[in-house]
């Protein structure tokens, strides 16, 4: 009797943007039939600075009863999907430190094998959006994960931007996303769980 | 007595687009007082192929008399601009090609301090054109060239969609730009030339 | 009744350093029951190139018998293990022809869902042993292939120098290996089909 | 009347090994006749955790007089280099944290034409070597630097491992260097000043 596969999907966002990528994530991913969990991580900017930022405020209120991530998270999932804004081409500090306190978990082996892909967000179309996710990949490989980005499996990426490396979106400077990636989002989602399934079960 | 900067645009084009960056990076950098020199990198695919394929033999014809990049460019240059299309997140085997046959230069230390900046284009918005310029920079370090990729140091290249490794475009099927790129590729150029003028009068 | 996983081990080797690893790859992916095939790619250097250099032409004999890698091979392949030396922090413009010519293979979604992993040799210990596997993988995400580098999955490969990415060696001036890397070859290549014998059986 | 180049060494050093690699760039930026500020950033581990470790808590005791770098410090600086150990090939999220925070300068163009340079460590020899650098100049290219790498512009270079992106050296278990990578780090520190020379002046 097989279990389910156990997604984690785990995201900073100060706009909502990666939020809102996570939501769409955690309904494609239920429709493959996984257990869903979706996580954000710990903020690292004072109250202070976030308050005087109406955006990022509505964005920490809106997410407050999100669950931060934890190791055990880690540990549970069989899968996981991060989405993250870039920042200088790069994750952002907040996931970054997410992932740099998970060294326990990795020294005990237990990091291997997760199936992971990643999403992210850009205001400029080729401001980082690839390679945003290409970096968190290299961090993926030190933690012997399976890499299951979209490649180009299905034809609504294009639609998406064709983004092989993890569906990525446009913001604009009001927040608004440029491209419809939902659909995308949803695929990308699906294909992480399928991958997922069959390294459960081999791996039983 | 202070010579002009001299800067090689090194090419590879199949469908004409990066011969249309090439001719506007040698615009932009005679503008800005350089003596410049237009090369394509030898070709590798065999002419039945080319003969096949309408849009390539028609590129094959219209550049039939730019010189083919040679070592002896190379170290003629202070400055070059790179501009290939994606192959899969990557350059074309046509300038690795190039790349790889330029040992003997670097052996004797000729690639040293070259500025350098790339330009790419691809069928899709996030086909690649990061990783691209990405992975040329890297083969630029085992160079010791001098890096500087346009970054935002201009209002000019947001319009063209942002890519702060260089300029970068999309290009249909029909070989059609979508972003109108001219403004920023002049600006690369311009910009690329500056820096070699500085590295140049300081190396002297 | 399910089938053995089908394996190719494609590799470019000038001084003999890749064929060893892909040999050593054959080996520990028969012993973990997978159907393998040892493919080199065809070489661009012209003969008179290859001729004057003893330890290339000494390759090129050695190797006149190992298949050049097809398409029909990549179709095949359940899973591909890539060898290749380092030119400039990146795969040679062999392999990266290989790659590039696949293009109709791709089109038609038959890249997807390989499972890969890369090896790799350089002069220097950091003179691109990272940067080349990096480089590889960004190609195989185009290709909707699943990466399964090795990470840190036994240890093994701490002896081998750690490189998560893949096994690289560094090779003297005399085309020796200077870390003995036979067992973490082996692992590697056990569990690239390890990876594939999950994603076979689940995709069935 | 040309002022001096102005250098911010800017590190994070969480077992000393970054803390010493700063102070030999110090040594060469000095002797290349630069002004120099070696820099920490701000730490984000709790007092608890770092309570609890011998190694760190030495660290942050040794390097208690060291200034926390700032925005003010970039705008200052003529040129940087950059010092981190990896985690998961990538940058520290205390580095990470202090580039993000460079928004408003980065948005006022205050970060173009710094002359750039890496440094970096790691307990294996290719675990995160090469990756950890190439990641730092993905960040530094949005901020329009320019990358000024060793490459292999001196063989003293090959004895540290021969790292084109910058001097990197592998630390055993207990924080003990590997390899002797002092002169490298210090014609590492000359080449960014050297090229910032001629940057600044030529900018003038």
């Amino acid at each position: 009797n097989m279990s389910k596969v156990k997604l984690a999907v785990v995201f900073y966002s100060m706009s909502g943007t990666n939020y809102q990528l996570a939501k769409w994530a955690e309904e494609g991913s239920r429709e493959a039939g996984a257990d869903v969990k979706v996580l954000k991580v710990q903020e690292l900017a004072p109250q202070s600075v976030i308050e005087g930022n109406e955006v990022w405020r509505s964005t920490v209120e809106s997410t407050k009863d999100v669950p931060v991530a934890t190791s055990d998270d880690i540990e549970w999932a069989d899968a996981i999907i991060f989405s993250v804004p870039t920042r200088f081409g790069n994750m952002p500090s907040q996931m970054k430190q997410f992932l740099d306190t998970q060294g326990g978990l990795w020294a005990g082996g237990k990091t291997v094998n997760k199936v992971v892909s990643g999403m992210t967000s850009a205001q400029n179309p080729h401001g980082g959006q690839e390679a945003t996710l290409l970096s968190l990949y290299t961090s993926m490989m030190h933690w012997g994960a399976i890499i299951a980005s979209p490649g180009y499996t299905d034809p609504v990426l294009f639609g998406a931007g064709g983004n092989p490396y993890g569906t990525s979106v446009t913001v604009d400077q009001d927040g608004k996303m440029l491209e419809d990636v939902e659909a995308a989002v949803k695929h990308q989602a699906r294909r992480t769980v399928e991958v997922a399934k069959w390294v459960k079960k081999g791996n039983q």
